[in-house]
């Protein structure tokens, strides 16, 4: 290490998180939630973000690999994207009707994404995960919905699981689980439930949390589009986490199969609240039936702010970029690991990592880890799948690992 | 009238939907959707707008009175609102963490609300309306929610109707619907269905449709409150639609009765995508139960832009003005009515207002008089409820009273 060490406290974010609770049920909530991360160890609150860093509220400087939970792609306060956004805010934003901005943003979508005909807009992942399930019943005039066990596809209560605040059964009534990467459990339930089945929802791999990031299986992909296009099922593909960052063809083209439905949100407009259904023209019919709308859902601001990122994206490859920032960071990882005798497992694809050791049971010393690589300057969250951008540099990864040596020093040292 | 009438064509428009209808379904979707207004006599596409104006595609000035639909509360580009925003915007806005400006927005919230006892944020205002169900099946262990026939409170399968795409009875189990302003009613199902009712959700008044808004009756709010509280259901307020135009203390406080829960979103951010619940203490340990977050729902950007916009209506008395700006709009119309032989009701809280004649049944002369008041330069819809805003002048009525005087003509002409 090159710089004497400094360690960070969040004294301020704790103060903060102190007072929210007063206010705001749970101080903050949802996967933004600090209490899902070790106490003291982590910043609560950001102050200001550029490039792929951010001051936290205590004035610490934090190499981030969250990526906001993926919306930044391209780096905070992107100049290409924020001054196409500050172009249209001088011209109309939220308005009576929607702008031409809507118009060709769809077309762009059609002409990026093999299996889009056309597009629809909402503003959170899941109004588009919703939207899908709507169409997909909609154009079969069947009910049930094949979706994974554990596949997060938002929080409307079909795909929340019981247990959470105010989830009944009733909400799961026409949706069935089946594992991922099982293609004989799908088969199943197929014969089972035969001709009921309007659609089968998952994401393009399984970004579990605490654990491994699990690829789809060789021929799982195709032997899921065979059994829906044989059945009459309609295939969705939830692509709202790894969309744009494995490719500008979205992860159908990927993994080599071709979704009916893929809904787009995180990157599509690198921070601007923005999300999108694209089709094939076969539901196109069906999706026009679905009454789904919202008060800001024509805003242009953000359809701008996605032009602009989708061609910054494309010009940039930034898919292969973060691959190769992604792989550095993950070699970089396992030699440490090999280092210390620490084996680390990196698992999903380097754009969209994880990390964890191999031997590490019960998180323990990922927790220990992540909490020490963050108190040195770089957010590593413990349990959750990170998120690469394009404003991450070799340098950025480099100053990452040598916070992740002394880390892994500390995690030597505890257990 | 004082200038030589300019008639508006709207061929631009007509000519974008059809390129739109290629790859968006139903070209433009939702309640935006133009196909719910006479072909060719309504601008379809904004290209910008200020104040309480816009210019369509065809180049078109049009005074608004939609608001896009409610969150233009302000004018379009409201300075103080949008330096607000663009301050924020130079710092951070969809980061890893919120800002502390979630905190201040909830705190503002609770002090402004007096049945707020603490704030959520999200990005559309079903998603409040369903945290909502959520946080008071939650609090209360019970699955049935109670709401009123013809409410509107977005686009979620428990409250779109059966009939429209993909919408199954299964979604609506737990659902029951009681008629607006029918204490009796709701004693009745109260009865039948003691102990299991979670929650009661409604708008403030009736918003209707196609018809006269419908106030609360004398002694309804009241009524419902006392039922609820005796019957230990959480009683939740969908001010959405009428939030921060009616009073600055919500529209619970403006009828007179305590709601335990309260959904803001369209007027709280001048357009800046926002919605926010807020709830009473003793909901609050449930609402932290419900598992609700979306992408962009920390974004700091839209909650600067709230507080600012909070500010400017609490500091203008916006709901007053915009109270007798919508009283001149009506008196004016009734006027024109009275001199033109076709008398006019004027119905809702000026500020929200909704105009027809009295004597058209079926929405005919409506439809004339909106066509020809919106190709002389002042935007009203058919059959949704309007909505005024501060940027609304004396002059721009004036103007639209002029307007609405040459409609008024040819109406008496075609009938």
């Amino acid at each position: 290490m090159s710089k004497a060490e400094k360690i960070y406290s969040f004294d301020k974010s704790m103060e903060l998180f102190h007072r929210a609770a007063r206010t705001i049920p749970g101080g903050i909530y949802g996967h933004f939630s600090p209490t899902i991360t070790v106490p003291g160890s982590f910043p609560y609150y950001t102050a200001e973000a550029k490039g792929c860093r951010y001051l936290d509220v205590d004035g610490n400087e934090m190499i981030d690999y969250m990526c906001a939970f993926g919306p930044m792609v391209l780096g905070y306060r992107n100049k290409t994207v924020d001054s196409a956004a500050a172009t249209q805010q001088a011209l109309a934003d939220c308005t009576t009707h929607p702008g031409v901005v809507m118009i060709e943003l769809a077309e762009r979508l059609v002409e990026l994404i093999p299996t889009a005909d056309w597009a629809f807009f909402g503003k959170n992942g899941g109004d588009m995960t919703t939207y899908a399930i709507l169409a997909a019943r909609a154009h079969t005039n069947r009910k049930k919905i094949v979706m994974v066990r554990g596949h997060y596809h938002g929080v409307a209560p079909w795909c929340t699981a019981l247990g959470f605040g105010g989830i009944i059964p009733e909400d799961h009534y026409q949706i069935i689980q089946v594992d991922w990467n099982d293609l004989d459990e799908f088969e199943k339930v197929v014969a089972e439930h035969r001709g009921d089945i309007a659609g089968f929802i998952a994401q393009p791999y399984h970004h579990i949390n605490f654990g491994d990031q699990i690829m789809p299986a060789a021929g799982y992909w195709k032997g899921i589009e065979q059994i829906c296009r044989r059945e009459g099922i309609v295939l969705i593909l939830d692509d709202v986490r790894a969309g744009f960052r494995l490719s500008m063809k979205g992860s159908g083209d990927y993994f080599g199969f071709e979704p009916d439905l893929s809904c787009y949100c995180k990157a599509i407009a690198n921070g601007y609240a923005l999300s999108a259904c694209v089709g094939r023209r076969e539901l196109m019919n069906a999706a026009s039936k679905v009454f789904f709308t919202g008060s800001f859902w024509t805003s242009q601001v953000p359809m701008a702010a996605a032009l602009a990122t989708l061609s910054e994206l494309e010009r940039t490859d930034a898919p292969g970029r973060m691959k190769e920032t992604g792989t550095l960071l993950g070699d970089g990882l396992k030699e440490l690991g090999r280092q210390y005798g620490l084996e680390v497992t990196f698992s999903g694809p380097p754009a969209i990592p994880f990390m964890r050791f191999t031997e590490d049971r019960d998180f323990y010393w990922q927790q220990i880890f992540c909490s020490e690589v963050t108190k040195r300057g770089s957010f590593f969250h413990p349990h959750h799948n990170w998120f690469i951008s394009t404003a991450h540099e070799q340098e950025d990864i480099e100053e990452t690992l040598n916070h992740a040596e002394a880390a892994i020093k500390v995690v030597k040292r505890e257990i």
